[in-house]
């Protein structure tokens, strides 16, 4: 029987500019559907586990693509609730040699910012579940958002289930008091804390500055505050180091609150600069 | 020198499925910018006219995106604002045999339904223009919407220009009986009524009704209490008989207080029944 | 608790070019995936049932392409097997005007025509079912796959479920002495028989012939021999009534052994010539 | 109230091949119209100037086309005649890894090679007018237009608007020879030179010679012939070093007449070798 | 071993907007490469016969282009001259509902219609060839490609090879007088006339005139003096007569001299109106 | 008169999905038809040979586009039988970044692995021809195909033809040990011997290895054992040293069974990782 992982959080609209076309000089866009939750379920259905998806989409047919979009790998979706007004969308435009990509977002008022914790029943989504991720977008959307994540968060305590968060610290979403509070709050059910973001009150240690490498001594002690401060089981990230605009080392820290692991750095060329 | 033209109301975006295809299944969007409005407007540039546009657009690139497509087309953009914090969308899946078109708006919470009167010069705007044109849709957004209308249909007969207005009663964006109430109130700035609909408070008279054949007489009542009631100095409609899925005739209808002018019917066949 | 039913058959990659485009032309294939069966069970799916697809595919990326593109219609393809050597191709020119459409079909080979019973567990596949449904094609396709058909139409029935068969006899197949002989063997354990079609046996009465004309009474004629012969609960057809090269009249026969039922004709135009 | 900048020149239609195809491959061209002038001109309403394009094109859909296209982002279109022969094209084959671009000119009695200066009213086109642009693509299509741009640059400076020119010397289109001498005669309406070219007479001196690095001392040489002779307010230059097929340094120099200034240079990387 | 016909003219490069968008909407054209003589030579090799198209194409990308969309379909394209400035081009804008397509030439310079004769060889064209075949448009072009036409048709005819012309009067290429003195004269190398068309000399009678319908009398005797004037072996004629807008009755009308072929008519329902 | 060429191999049907999609995200494949063999022909007409192909594809519309596709680029198609009942197809997705370009062949049972010596004439084939090109994937797909391989081999040393062979062993295809004794015997009828693989029997010597480095000593050690034991005039191979995922040198190695030929190295930039 493979392991079920529940993710919880927003499905958006993506429309992205083709052929690297501009926002005023394009005709037409193309359509995903997805966030950082939605993706690790659908990627771990590709790797034959059993992945659910917990949101709310409108009950129109852009929501209905939405879930669409996700059973087509497999996702699980029966606890996507329908209702509320729109599904947020946001606008992608790929940059290209100099200039660089740019968002619009246009996400206020979506279900699922709008939605309420009584329309889903924790005892059936959790299920047989092994782990329960979500990140640090959805809490930020509303306060009935956060309020939700942290009633997830507790059932699936609760129940003994794992969970992680990935910290994602949106700027454009709430302010960095708000999300310093919230989500400091939130990870004292969380076991596993993805992301080396100073958002949970790391202040940098001076000496640890260095310019143009990768700062490893500055993420081992901002990751050391992190498990002292929320007692974390596991805290990883990946950290990219920059030598040209379109060269990145990609390698992964990981410390279990006792010892920490640092994989070799690959170098990966994006497609654009 | 060309007439000029002044317009007043939405633009959004639609997003358009390819080919027949069903939302569920298209993985592009084709993209236009419009509205009744701002289509009069590059209608008129094509026929020689200065189509001058008002209307309000997020201050992002998809605001301007839709002034640019508009520019295209030769309308006079300098009086589109910019702020707010959207432009209103609709979808658009294209019908194909037995299957209907259909649409999802999502249009709530658009830069022109919270615009501020104040943030247009009407002394500017109307310098030279001899027609002001705008339809019931506007109004029907926003009180602020309606308020702006109203200012701008008081400031066009304020300087002796040709108002119109098509009425377009939508019964997805606000009730009957506010919609009569409103568009009655306006309409008494309206020299020209485009539209042959009971909104402003015509009640058919029974023996008019007849079937699956166009119902002259029963338009002529209509035309004849619009003119009573609001005092238009013209009205005006287009006129559909349907004889199959994908046949119909097209005429219009045009009442001038005293007597009325009906064009003869031409039959057009629709690409997609 | 919605209606479960079981569907079983080939699915083939469609390949078609696009914009009515000659085979000798294009430069590209529009790519789907389908078959009646399956079909069906998206169909059904779209109707809020659950839809369960049996069938195999290769255990290759086209083969889990196929799979996702029923998954996001929400069938269930926990049964599908993966093995065997390719899945079925077939191509599709779309004709327009005075020129046909045309199908070249490239299927010899494919997985499911040479499946092994074995690797299917009727008694989890039929686990709440209420209605099996296959068609006539899938036993075309092999000795094997006619076995196959016939142990699931016995594991259906011997758990009182609902069985019914399209029989779409396909002349490019089998010869109509083999399809004669083995459809009228499975025929004995299906409720409801789809299609009119002389395969079972009938030959028309020549008494009943009209030409340009819809022959009702033939097609009561022929389904009365089916019940006589296959002891069928119903036996029902779309029937077409063709006007000229683009415009068809639809309507249903339903015949339940004691009574014939016909629902009224519309005209649909198709798309294209 | 935006500055105002007139520019000059050719638009033309250009076809390019998609997706790195061949001409002898492609069964589409994807769409736009440019030119030298007329990109300045769309490039300084984007930083919100007034940017007045002057041009001709033949008074059909393809002229009409190449006008909505800059009207599109919001260039001044106005002074654009109408009339002649043809827009010229010319076709866009984009390479890949080893190979080469390559392009087709079909501009051969383009409308605006056969224009007559009787055709534009400088005294409309330059009011208000801050700054006349224009290159050495215009007079190399024909004498007419030779003439042409030597009329606009004598008004512009008769009305004590800065003139530029970019020499852009264009071996398929005329000789050194005639090249130098108009060149060298319309330099003396010129305030603003761009463009490190020989063309003015500039003979490049032996000890200035280097291989593979910039030579800076060379263009300083040039600079400072050209402005000796033709009495250049500044003259200006884009310097690319090349590194390899797809790396490139930019940088930039400028002279005004008294001082050298060059600016740090920044490496791109070309999207395609 | 196939008979061989050598057809002969002007092969253009065709530019159709896609997705029936108007020229100022469109952002791709497509791209197909004939004309009626080049087609000609295609359909016949389709059936099987050895079509050889002979022409001159400019000696760049786009001229082999030309002669590479030929060769696909079989056309033996070994005596198509290489020279000259251009390759004739004219846009498509396909009409959709009211709006009627429309076409723009750019035709004038192009390779053919400034070839010389002596560029040709007609003992190797002719070699083995059955039938020549050309149009009225060719030697419409300039004076050296009327020649051209004829020098071809008098070879043909010294060897005894049949020939065929399909008049096709172009108003935009030349007047009707020069039309009708330069065809009568290349006439008398003809033996069989594709085309009804009064540009010979034929002058309508009066009591044939009928409203709405196909007048068949007055074709015959248009066939019946164009017969006696040039002595053809054969007359032909597509016919057609419109029902409305999309609908069209198509039949053929030949005569021998002495007997006419009528064809039965078929509708057939254009694809847009 | 210009030099003619055969060769002889399998042409398949490519299916590759656009944009860098995956095979489970596609709607659509980009149609090319290829082969080794075909290329060759296809390139040498490039270069103002005479390419003649020799084959067999399915006698349908498939196999029509496969001749066709190869007539665009001149190649000499009239010696490519029909019949048989598939054109063998592989698809391709292109891979981007991380994640390597996945291929999926379907190829079994086509035309050119079941056709029969019989069909061609090799008389008529090698009339007038100066080369024969083959590889060893032909030979690979049936014993009828070694059997062909080698008659034709046979047919063009008997009329003193140089005979090349690209050995390109398929490991998917054939076994070692019967792809080594098949080429082995197949290379007694080869003049030149194209691509560096130990298939033929080579054995690598130890101290020739080096890491991260072209191993030219080994090269040549190979050359030099595949020259001994199969007697070749002259053996060829492009050599590639990588530097990174993106980045790579070629250079060509021959051999004249005397003297070893390398040329210098050139850098390519890959466009993808």
């Amino acid at each position: 029987m493979s392991k079920k992982v529940v993710t919880l959080g927003e499905i958006m609209l993506r429309l992205t500019t083709p052929d690297f076309k501009r926002f005023v000089q394009t005709d037409s866009f193309e359509v995903t559907y997805g966030g950082g939750e939605a993706n690790v379920a659908a990627a771990l259905c590709n790797y034959g586990l059993i992945g659910t998806f917990v949101s709310k989409v409108p009950n129109n047919p852009i929501g209905q693509s939405a879930i669409n979009h996700l059973r087509r790998y497999g996702v699980d979706t029966q606890f996507v609730a329908r209702g509320g007004d729109r599904l947020g969308i946001y606008f992608l435009e790929t940059g290209a040699s100099v200039r660089a990509s740019q968002v619009v977002y246009d996400r206020a008022g979506s279900s699922i910012s709008e939605m309420d914790t009584s329309e889903f029943d924790f005892d059936q989504i959790f299920e047989g579940a092994e782990w329960f991720h979500t990140t640090g977008v959805t809490p930020a959307l509303s306060d009935k958002a956060a309020a939700f994540v942290e009633a997830a968060l507790m059932a699936a305590k609760a129940k003994g289930i794992t969970t992680s968060i990935d910290l994602n610290y949106r700027t454009k979403l709430w302010s960095k008091e708000k999300a310093s509070e919230v989500l400091s709050h939130l990870c004292q059910y969380v076991d596993v804390c993805i992301g080396a973001d100073p958002i949970l009150g790391y202040i940098a240690n001076e000496t640890h500055h260095t310019k143009g490498e990768l700062n490893l001594d500055g993420f081992k002690d901002m990751f050391h505050f992190m498990q002292q401060k929320c007692g974390f089981k596991f805290i990883a990230s990946s950290l990219r180091e920059s030598h040209s605009a379109s060269d990145n080392s990609w390698s992964a820290l990981v410390y279990d609150g006792n010892k920490f692991y640092h994989t070799k750095s690959t170098i990966y060329e994006s497609l654009i600069g």
